[in-house]
């Protein structure tokens, strides 16, 4: 097994993680959870959506969430990372003082379309707006549906590689492969992985795999295989539907961390740290936790 | 990746899941669900355990259930396992009818201790007095805590394998690597299952893994690639902690076929039909399903 010594992990519960769920988390309650993954060890925080609150009228309270915890973190190296929709979302993030902004572009014209009523070329040129408006930022390239469309669109993995090398060559510090829908298999994400690979160096890559079947931590387990040493997940697991105990979002931050420190890889996260926010969400957030090592992080 | 193009599937929901079931299921029940899991396609069942009721209650039935389903079955194919701890279990296994037995031997002595107050030499004399009596039973070895001992007993590979000789010199018609207390990590389970490969086929062994930590199906992965093509697992996922939602038991059998068709390995299990299974354990078991798979069956 080809394994490295080291990975990086990026939490986005705070971001994927509470946009699913329903009802609102106080902001203060927000800024607190951020707090203590940041004591736990988190490196690289994807702490809020720059959205238009219509949609997504939990994340309001982007700025407030963003500042405070940029103010409480002092100067410990934590890079704060804000996703944005647009241009007006990328301003409004560089504003509120985000290190890293993550813009998401969909391998499906009909996911992009659905997601942002925009084809990828428009998104393409959306970015480019967001550049020449903010100079240097620093953004992470997303390519939703990677791994699977729910609208069943097929997405060539040509297309994959294409959206990601002009990503790079537009200066993105990552490309993210996510698998949206969290269908991916470990036979495709080996495939796709492989393929883009033998293109990009695999340090450019950072995967973002859904557990909705059950597959999340052995589609990571493929993607290290396949050199790459950077994952998303969220503390909980949360992102999955709060109707469904067992369908599960994200991968869970506590399940990608014990499998990881189990195989002698470290992370920068700690999982008995980690099992205290576990017990600050259960006590904040209504969201079903549905993660395997939620109850076990402090015997490790 | 090194994939076969079909594998075989234990279901062992019936023994191992039911058997941490604390609220006695009916008997009837446990035959209904046992004959629908036939329907969905199931070859190879363990479908109880002959062991004193007065430590496991909810198996005080076997031989009403082994009896009731073989007469149902008819001439299908099915195989038809229960599990023994001891010669008494492994005689009244034999008069209802069992196809196959399974044996535990545990490979930490604590555990072993622990499991049937033997040694581990005790076990394997226990067996051959078995096939002293019985003659040519058909059984299974199953190897428990192969990949990690409750009691931190370390378990050296050299002891599986010899264990693992011992058991195909004395017939086993398979041996079992049990994973019992979900532990294991897919490096573990390289490690382990490479050596013991290099001195004995895999078609000998099936793997036994619990989803405890959310490893289980990774590992799977990696059993599949070192050539393994036999697995247990359990509908439902059953066979966790009734009072920890989310703390999984066995790997679930949705989960695992949904992964294997997903790669286009061929399994005998309609997922469809497992989705009725699992209404039926809904309806008539008293545990939490926590597996992923268990609302999207019947969208697959």
């Amino acid at each position: 097994m080809n394994l490295p010594k080291k990975v990086k992990i990026v939490e986005v519960g705070p971001r994927d993680g509470f946009q699913n769920v329903k009802d609102f988390i106080e902001t203060k309650d927000k800024i607190e959870i951020i707090k203590k993954m940041v004591d736990a060890g988190a490196k690289h925080i994807e702490i809020t959506s720059f959205v238009h609150p219509k949609w997504v009228p939990q994340m309001k309270d982007a700025k407030e969430v963003l500042e405070e915890v940029k103010d409480c973190i002092g100067d410990r190296e934590v890079e704060l990372i804000a996703l944005v929709p647009n241009k007006y979302g990328a301003l409004k993030a560089k504003e509120a003082g985000a290190h890293t902004i993550t813009y998401v572009i969909s391998a499906s014209e009909a996911h992009n379309k659905a997601n942002v009523n925009r084809t990828i070329e428009e998104s393409f040129k959306e970015l480019e707006d967001i550049q020449k408006e903010l100079g240097d930022v620093k953004f992470r390239l997303a390519l939703a549906t990677t791994f699977g469309c729910p609208f069943n669109e097929k997405v060539p993995t040509s297309r994959i590689i294409e959206m990601a090398k002009r990503g790079l060559s537009m200066g993105a510090d990552k490309i993210l492969l996510a698998d949206t829908i969290g269908s991916a298999s470990p036979l495709k994400v080996k495939n796709i992985i492989s393929e883009i690979t033998k293109e990009m160096s695999p340090e450019h890559f950072v995967t973002h795999f859904h557990d909705t079947r059950g597959m999340g931590l052995a589609n990571t387990l493929v993607a290290l295989n396949e050199n790459i040493t950077y994952f998303e997940s969220a503390v909980g697991g949360l992102g999955g539907c709060p109707f469904a105990p067992g369908a599960a979002g994200n991968i869970a931050t506590e399940d990608l961390v014990n499998m990881l420190h189990s195989m002698s890889i470290e992370t920068d996260i700690d999982l008995n740290k980690t099992g205290e926010v576990i017990d600050l969400i259960r006590e904040k957030v209504k969201s079903p936790i549905v993660s395997h090592m939620a109850s076990l992080c402090k015997e490790q």
